[in-house]
């Protein structure tokens, strides 16, 4: 028929609503969800329209993903592993203890089958879900004392969630789940010993280092941990497909787009903590080892327990395994040798 | 008017030729070019069509720049340094020897500045240019006889181009600048030393491994290189606001994708490259800082002779100085507890 050209030439008019895990005030990764909808909008004449939510405005930021299953809103931008009281099986999209860095984890999930595997196990709750985002390698947290041994783990409050609570359960650490806004005053007061947030310019904001200043690394929790954009899966399939992959292509720009931006914040705001007071320490050997084994064995239990995350979990291992050897031969002797010439002040 | 809004909604009916500058032999690097064809074509149903051509195809692969200035197509596929013969600036838009890893080159590009940077030169050259690729780190080169001592450096024939060359030939090494498809049959006939390619997963299908086995790394003189596209100026401006924000997206987007894509090759191809006799070295600290060394000279005297050099090339080395003070504590930590693992076996 002579109107079908016309029609599929057509940019329909649609309005989504995409309700963010996070506040405004974490301006860079609440940023990735404003930006896949720029993208969006900005290609289709905002025809696609993509109204993007803060934390609490409509849905409760730990709730996004329900949200997105129900239908209540078609997508979400959310860090998979907040859900892995529903199936431990979500932090596999988003980084789990002693995972991949921040490139390994883009090269599984985009040409080492994570993707797939992970949209497998998102079917099943009602959705689709692209990584959009990354931070980086986080901080180990804030604390108010040094700690050194695995003497000084045994009791210690300290502010941590999910997959890496459970690791430090086993070493004596009491995890503590806080809200961002409560960490301040529960460290003041010494209700908590220590909180783990995100990396030096979102922990900057929170002024953490007036009340707690031995500011730890590496965040060995989450290397690079992905941020993901989940869509329904009935509004995702009811899409003309080119609507369908430009989400996937704005999702992808995304991606590099907030570690980008992280990179570009955080090497001067941690020189500003530095100037306030900040006492970097890096863990010690003795905790880091510990916590690696407790975390092997918490790997084999979930894996005995659940045969969706063991699946996922192999296939990651195996990627890992491989990965960090290349490491060893590639970027790594480059970053060091160019880290000796920043330490000599020969940059 | 009524006309307007139907107008507006249509997606424009356009057809460009990209010319790569690589083979499709070069899958990974020539499929960038093919990526951003896709996003592009499938977001606009079809409508905006851009034809991929590969290195000789219509333009030979080093003059797809000149191509784009000159309107013979409207954009190309290419790494900018090279076109450092033309003016050596051209190099701060893909990688400079001892610059930055991919991480923080992209970091820059997309908000250090890098990209502003860039095309206040490309405007001169009659394009606009975005990054559209990464190779990640890539590897030092092969050589017939190992290199241990800078006095190893002196008449050593190493296929090498650009300012790498030009640092290097400081230090007496003899610059070669041998096309691919030659490299072998010197290499074999003794006709140069050493030489030069990608790394693992590209060097594998060229065979060097058979006639020099030595491999050495890092590549210092390329840590994370920008592939980009150069797209021309009034092509470019004339595009329907959509269209170009399209095309940036899908460069973005891009941007990762070609590094994910190396990061999942160039394990496995490391290990098949051991097995079939690889001799993995590491070049000695020795000749590492003569070449810092050399390369911070060229630098000064680039820097005297080209302003719009000295002002990128500024912009960029205090980018770096935080950029290398912050990787000390955050993935670099990290990377290395999980390189020990990955050695100890367990992994």
């Amino acid at each position: 028929t002579l109107a079908a050209p016309a029609i599929a030439q057509e940019n329909q008019k649609i309005t989504w609503r995409l309700t963010s895990s996070f506040p405004k005030s974490l301006d860079t990764i609440y940023g990735g969800g404003e930006t896949i909808a720029k993208y969006v909008r900005e290609a289709t004449d905002g025809n696609f329209d993509i109204q993007v939510f803060a934390a609490g405005e409509i849905v409760p930021g730990l709730q996004a993903a329900d949200a997105v299953s129900s239908g209540t809103v078609e997508m979400c931008h959310t860090v998979p592993y907040y859900y892995v009281g529903k199936d431990v099986t979500y932090a596999m999209g988003a980084a789990i203890p002693f995972g991949l860095n921040a490139r390994q984890t883009n090269a599984w999930h985009y040409y080492g089958g994570g993707i797939d595997l992970m949209n497998k196990f998102y079917a099943t709750q009602g959705f689709v879900g692209f990584p959009a985002g990354n931070t980086g390698v986080q901080m180990g947290g804030w604390f108010r004392k040094e700690i050194n041994t695995l003497e000084d783990l045994k009791g210690l409050k300290f502010r941590i969630a999910g997959l890496a609570g459970r690791i430090m359960s086993k070493l004596g650490v009491v995890p503590q789940q806080i809200a961002g806004g409560d960490i301040y005053p529960s460290l003041e007061k010494g209700v908590i010993d220590g909180a783990e947030w995100v990396g030096p310019y979102d922990d900057e904001k929170l002024g953490f280092v007036k009340v707690a200043p031995y500011y730890y690394y590496p965040g060995w929790w989450e290397g690079g941990p992905t941020v993901a954009v989940f869509i329904n899966k009935e509004k995702y399939d009811g899409l003309p497909e080119k609507y369908q992959s430009l989400l996937r292509t704005a999702a992808q720009a995304t991606n590099g787009d907030m570690l980008a931006s992280y990179d570009n914040k955080n090497p001067p705001a941690i020189r500003r903590l530095v100037d306030q007071g900040a006492q970097l320490r890096a863990f010690s050997q003795e905790i880091m080892q510990a916590s690696y084994d407790s975390a092997k064995e918490v790997y084999g239990e979930i894996s005995a327990e659940n045969a969706t995350f063991k699946e996922i979990y192999d296939n990651q291992l195996a990627f890992k395994r491989d990965a960090y050897l290349w490491a060893q031969l590639s970027e790594y002797t480059f970053d060091t040798f160019m880290m000796i010439q920043q330490r000599n002040g020969t940059l």
